[in-house]
């Protein structure tokens, strides 16, 4: 519809990493068929697979979690940013998905997305326009986007919308990132909002995530703050009447203490009121920074860490070089995976001709990345040159920005289907 | 030939990041001819920029250097992994391409490039038979790769290659990253190359830039020792006869201390000698790591800065937020630029409906980035929200990877051309 180009079956070639080298041409639905196994090196590596049971499940996992809280689910879709899983996920129940930019939202809406939040301000005349291009041409798109600032509500009254954009008012935390810092800024700003020709209140959001430490007294103090406030606040705003939709959207969620907040998004007004969660991690979760979080969510709602969020995502290499003991070079590095949180996490191995995965000892440790390598160190080793290395990641969104494309495998590294990336 | 997708005039649409909202698809060739301004706004922020002249400026400056030294040129690709600018480092007057992988290489050829060194060792079997094949199917195409291990070598053997794969001996050091680690350990691998029908031994390759440090003195000795046994090890080998082909190729140089290799690449040797540097971030430079080693090596080639490479990539982006006293909130993030080495470096503003850049002021910092923000710390500014701001890169690699297109600007922000990468 709003894209030439296709991202949901386009043609995927050996231009793209990971790609075999002697396969022609193929569409991405084709790939599941052509009996591609990674542990017998049907494909070049370094290469990043998302396990198709893990997936599976974590979109179960989560839905049902959202769920049982009576509340709706807005993934964020800018960790991914791929048409396949965003299907995945609407198929599995999410009310919409969130995107950071206006071309992300683009992305979407060409994946069948017709509810969609842009967690983020939208300011520039272009990018205003463009939402009310891609709602034109859909007239089932629903967009909503955050405003925290008068200076924000004057550009878009400035650029003489033909119809009202839905608005979120942005709450924040001093010395946080976005969104307006005070009671009365929030309401003041609200009220502006109401009076306002270009924009409807449509609801009110915050993100608690950045406050995150991973330490229970301290991130359950937090987000009861902050929803404390954002209640404060929506009381007011409800009991003047500076809402002006029927049903008053209430969202926040990152991924790391969603838990904490996901109770706290129906507050009792005078309007129905709909909680939507954001988290976007949880769709491949990892082996680090949301390993740990998540098991402390686990452990706060009574889950064995076995029955929660699996890590989906990993990035295999090839063992290049053993120059000196206790090192291993692998063919792969910052080019190919996440480093942005912390380094790779080794999980497992699989020696040449071997054709099945071992589980890495617990010793190893990558100290290092380059662009295309990285260092692996350990104690004692039984790999040689050749042998395959499974990476673990940890931080889902700066792994997926490194592939263009994505194999999806079952529990014996067989293909079974393909994801693309847009970013 | 070996590609079916068009990676030097593909169709690019809004599907990617930065590409106008309102715009037709367009092939690449024709960007140039739109009259898109990124100071009026024409395109969507954030947006990685290259900067026309100093782009040229670079591809003259380095071909020039190397022209001086008597030695021939293969800039690594790997920081671009463009088609475009490949073939623009070749009309320059490169020797030919160094790539990573075989994957990269595929694109290389596509881009024309015939001479091709992989900076890396080869291993698996697919990846060695995608080399046969590339050169098969492109007979005038030379692949030289490197070789560190007989484990390696083993492997290639065992691939039964039609026709033998010119390798470099690659050279490492103590605590670094491959390649052998001792003359005599050099040496042996040499006399198995040489025995074996798998590979010609063409030549050493060696890489200096893991030990610099910025600092001549300690640059220098480090450089010059490394040097020194790459010429041992090549002077023995010669005395042996060991190498394979009339012309012996001696590889070194990346992008921060190469002055200190480039003129010990020719040394005196029965046969004729090929010096090629390998440096790849010169092609666009950056405002931050390479910055401050370049300063050091104008400083020893007696250069003016203002007449060495120039800083040509930049990453534009919104102030979408002023939420507190002396901080911004730009619209562009983890996403979008380099983070690996430092911050981005905020070079200069727009302000809204200005269409003119200023200069930042120096007390402007970007202190922390996540996904899809960064924050601008400052003492004052005069920002208000939807101004511009540009921010310098630490590391040309980590930003080039994060877009899949990017216009060539004139001094003024005018769009004259676009490249696309193919990572």
């Amino acid at each position: 519809m709003t894209t030439a180009i296709d991202v949901l079956d386009p043609l995927l070639d050996n231009t793209h990493k990971g790609f075999p080298h002697a396969s022609p041409p193929l569409h991405r639905s084709e790939i599941g068929a052509q009996g591609w196994r990674v542990l017998d090196g049907d494909l070049p590596l370094p290469l990043a697979v998302i396990k198709r049971d893990a997936l599976q499940h974590n979109l179960g996992w989560m839905q049902g979690y959202v769920n049982g809280r009576g509340i709706g689910f807005a993934p964020h879709g800018k960790t991914t940013m791929s048409p396949q899983l965003f299907q995945r996920q609407l198929a599995a129940g999410a009310w919409g998905i969130t995107f950071a930019t206006v071309g992300q939202l683009r992305i979407g809406v060409a994946a069948g997305v017709r509810r969609a939040l842009i967690a983020n301000q939208v300011i520039n005349e272009g990018d205003l326009a463009a939402i009310a291009a891609l709602k034109a041409g859909q007239p089932e798109l629903r967009v909503l986007f955050l405003l925290d600032s008068l200076a924000q509500l004057t550009l878009i009254e400035g650029s003489r919308p033909a119809a009202p954009f839905e608005v979120l008012l942005e709450i924040g935390a001093p010395n946080g990132r976005t969104g307006c810092r005070t009671h009365e800024q929030a309401v003041a700003l609200a009220r502006k909002a109401h009076d306002s020709k270009a924009v409807l209140l449509a609801g009110i959001e915050c993100y608690e995530g950045l406050g995150a430490k991973n330490e229970d007294a301290a991130d359950t103090a937090y987000a009861n703050a902050l929803m404390q406030r954002v209640h404060d606040i929506a009381r007011q705003c409800d009991h003047d009447n500076l809402f002006d939709t029927d049903e008053i959207i209430l969202s926040a969620g990152g991924s790391a203490i969603f838990d904490l907040v996901a109770n706290q998004l129906k507050p009792s007004l005078k309007r129905k009121v709909r909680g939507l969660l954001r988290s976007g991690c949880y769709i491949t979760h990892d082996q680090g920074n949301y390993r740990r979080y998540i098991s402390a969510v686990n452990r706060r709602l009574g889950c064995a860490d076995s029955s929660g969020l699996q890590a989906a995502l990993e990035v295999w290499a090839t063992v290049q070089s053993l120059p000196e003991p206790g090192l291993a070079i692998l063919a792969a590095g910052r080019r190919d995976i996440s480093y942005d949180l912390e380094m790779p996490i080794p999980i497992g191995f699989a020696t040449r001709g071997s054709h099945r995965m071992q589980t890495a000892p617990s010793d190893w440790k990558i100290s290092a990345l380059n662009d295309q390598h990285s260092y692996l160190r350990f104690d004692a080793a039984n790999l040689r040159v050749g042998d395959m290395v499974a990476l673990g990641i940890s931080h889902p969104c700066t792994t997926f920005d490194k592939w263009r494309w994505m194999p999806i495998v079952d529990g014996n590294y067989a293909v079974v289907d393909a994801i693309v990336t847009c970013f």
